[in-house]
């Protein structure tokens, strides 16, 4: 069917859409949600939209995302078909039906994932689908190959590549900012890329957005890790494993992420990590509650690393309160600069921090890999290395901790008895930071005095809330009126153990959690 | 947030969105599909699509669904919010993880989702999740209620109503036809509503409107049902289980019906009907494959109606072939009338539905039903009762079937060789009555010679095609050249068996097919 262009001027969120008259919808024989192809030099796939006025019959409107990759003009007129219905919805079928799907399946299922060639309904039952079916160690392995070859990838000239990734979900964790300059200053090569916040008070590429720009093509990354073997920019521009991005959204808005460790992989395999350490928080404020969930989670990826090439260790880490003593990019980037400038001591922070970059120094072949990386960072060579990539990046390589913007409204959280630090509520800690700007007021934030195990007289000061905006500090004030942050125990080291390779293989490998 | 608002002019299928520049939704700290409360007199909530070109800073975006809802004029302010997280996404994540829903849960989720509360993904979880994890006699009761309370119902004032469904799946099925009429004429009352074709070659809906108007309102449905005792209506504009629409194009585009049965209860439920007869055509051609599984469906049927109130008997039909000698709108609305005039002879159209009938008059306490039935259609009175019923929805009451306009072009199906018919595809017959321009061009479809258990020597014409447009019958013909729509069998009976009420209580009820 012939149709006229009518340009809509609407984002549909990254989506292929048209909307078409319910006469020609009608007429093609194709619903709402259902699959057109347009026809017009090159062919395109685009999800439907029925409209009754703001169409008319004959014509065809489209979204600035069709716009962009058809570049049709106004008025112009477009051949329009029905799509055939699409192989990898029958495959969904299949999982959705209890199948276990073959790696071509996934693979076809992940290119109309990133095509547009399956509508938001279709994704979310497949997600939906994982998560209550599981999926298998083969299935996760295709998955995660499949996000790897529908995105960007990033090349690198040399046979050791490693990486970090932590699992997340305990507030306050700047690691990064000090794993990543150890591990460059070492020799060793470490394309870190990072995300911002969704739901937390501040990502690792929030924290290092307040020292440097972090919105770096993959050329410019290629670029700083060629000049400092390092680097720390946000993941969300560089179009690696785009499959991931929109998994992600569908499982962020349902809660469940079935996807997590083809997620994780997908991200490592694009910038061709060969060697990866991955921390698990673990604790009853973290994302993972038990030690025995750790563990399993830590097999799974390390069974998954080996299929894809990439050894992997797993760290599992205290997660039952934020690391050091401050929440919020702002204070979080200076924090772990002070650190590696020595002019601060961190205890947990320094000890996560040596045991991560360790455990990488050690799966790539070196001894005593905790003691290495304190070495580096007593030394200031680790300092002097952020300072290199901050500069490669874009930003102030003489930046000082008293350079950071921080917010000057500020509200002291007092005890109101005495006795020692019992535990700290994670989620309540980031519900304050959030509510007093953070992430997006990067000055806005949380600095404690004290955390578990610490010795408490009635009237300390337990925490302070910094705020950019005096309302939001008031907001932040009323959740501590209603909320309890703080209870009363006894101080821990910070890692648990260490899990290296799994010495069985399991027979059933599910990952569904 | 103040926002100034901005009517796109877009329409999006029924759901209220807006668009929010991304600056705001950062602001606001909302992301793509999440919820915005807009209070303007009164309140509304909206799902989130982000723009960063289309809307600008300051701006909100609306559909013509809000502005309709709401009718806020161009550049007028409203105070926008994010909604608080809607109790319904928790337990639609309860039941992807397993656990059954309460009655008050469910009421939860259906509102959410008939006003627009919940998002497409979240639809799609919950459908995906009743499809794997099944679902409780209990769920399904509670479905079916909250489906019929959150839209419209018909109030006759008439202490006995009486129903049919058909579980479909099998082509030529104008079955309702004669069955409303024969029910009307012994003075029982049956408000029969029905739908359009999706997949098939003709719903009751587009037959019956090749006789007479369909799209009543509630108010002229009632009153045809108050003057005649029965009427054949659309259901699609009464707004009756609105949820139900939402729910069965989720399960359309997924190829699912988890919700098959709370979905036809509501709609009986909807109608007030107390007595129930549900088809279910039974054999390799059809929905339901073998009797073992029309049984349990009927089973669960029949215990479903009682816990609402509705009093079931299920019929097992034959369904491996068409029913009567066509398939298409007008085709199918002639043969009825035929038979209804005695015109012509259809023994397994006549045979269905007088057992149909028959067995609506055995609910309701008659005895002899199919005898009954019998009668009625041959006393001409199911005739009469027809053409007052086309006359009252503003019809031509004196229609004859030389009116019907069929296409004229045709082209005829041979056979190549000798035998009995075997068997035929339902399938393949509903792709060639589609190809042909069925159900859209009302004179499109087919007519059948021979049926299986028919003698049949070379060359006879086995069926001929009918389309209104020579093109359409090219692709007819292009299938036939591909497919092999016939082979060669037995003549059967049309009734299988008919299951009442079920005596033994299963202890695992489970709907989940």
């Amino acid at each position: 069917m012939d149709l006229i262009i009518k340009n809509l001027g609407i984002e549909s969120g990254g989506k292929p859409i048209v909307f078409l008259n319910v006469l020609d919808a009608d007429e093609l024989g194709v619903s709402a949600s259902g699959r057109l192809q347009i026809n017009s030099g090159r062919s395109l796939t685009v999800i439907v939209n029925i409209a009754s006025v703001t169409v008319q019959k004959g014509y065809l409107g489209i979204s600035e995302e069709v716009q962009k990759i058809l570049k049709l003009e106004q008025d112009s007129v477009v051949d329009v078909q029905i799509s055939p219905f699409p192989k990898s919805l029958q495959f969904i079928r299949n999982k959705l039906n209890g199948k276990k799907l073959t790696d071509k399946e996934i693979h076809e299922i992940v290119n109309g994932v990133v095509n547009g060639n399956l509508n938001e309904n279709e994704i979310a039952a497949f997600v939906t689908s994982l998560h209550i079916q599981g999926l298998s160690l083969d299935e996760a392995t295709s998955l995660s190959s499949s996000m790897v070859m529908t995105g960007k990838q990033l090349v690198l000239n040399s046979p050791q590549i490693v990486d970090k990734h932590s699992i997340g979900g305990v507030p306050g964790d700047k690691t990064t900012l000090l794993v990543v300059p150890i591990i460059a200053a070492s020799g060793l090569i470490i394309p870190k890329t990072s995300s911002r916040a969704i739901t937390s008070a501040a990502g690792t590429a929030d924290r290092a957005e307040t020292l440097m720009p972090v919105d770096l093509g993959i050329e410019e990354m290629k670029e700083v890790v060629h000049k400092t073997n390092g680097c720390i920019v946000w993941g969300g521009a560089l179009d690696l494993a785009p499959a991931d991005d929109i998994f992600v959204k569908t499982e962020y808005s349902l809660c469940i992420d079935p996807l997590l460790l083809p997620s994780i992989m997908s991200k490592k395999k694009a910038v061709g990590a060969t060697h990866l350490v991955v921390d698990i928080p673990t604790g009853r404020g973290a994302k993972v509650k038990t030690i025995g969930e750790a563990d399993l989670l830590a097999k799974d990826i390390i069974e998954l690393g080996k299929r894809l090439g990439i050894y992997c260790h797993c760290v599992l880490t205290y997660g039952e309160q934020p690391i050091g003593n401050t929440i919020g990019p702002s204070l979080e980037a200076r924090e772990a600069l002070e650190v590696l400038m020595k002019t601060s001591q961190v205890p947990d922070l320094f000890d996560k921090a040596c045991h991560v970059a360790g455990s990488i120094f050690e799966i790539t072949g070196k001894k005593n890999g905790f003691e290495l990386a304190r070495d580096i960072l007593l030394s200031g060579k680790a300092e002097k290395k952020l300072r290199e990539i901050i500069s490669q990046q874009g930003g102030q390589s003489e930046i000082k901790p008293f350079d950071f913007v921080i917010g000057t409204n500020t509200f002291e959280y007092r005890s109101v008895n005495e006795g020692q630090v019992l535990w700290m509520d994670n989620n309540i800690m980031v519900e304050i930071a959030r509510a007093a700007g953070a992430p997006k007021n990067k000055g806005s934030g949380i600095i404690f005095n004290k955390k578990n195990g610490d010795k408490v007289s009635k009237n300390d000061v337990l925490f302070t809330v910094y705020a950019e905006k005096s309302p939001k500090l008031s907001r932040a004030e009323q959740i501590l009126d209603e909320k309890m942050p703080m209870g009363i125990g006894d101080k821990m080291e910070m890692l648990i153990h260490r899990v290296k390779e799994s010495p069985v293989v399991r027979r059933s490998f599910i990952l569904d959690r």
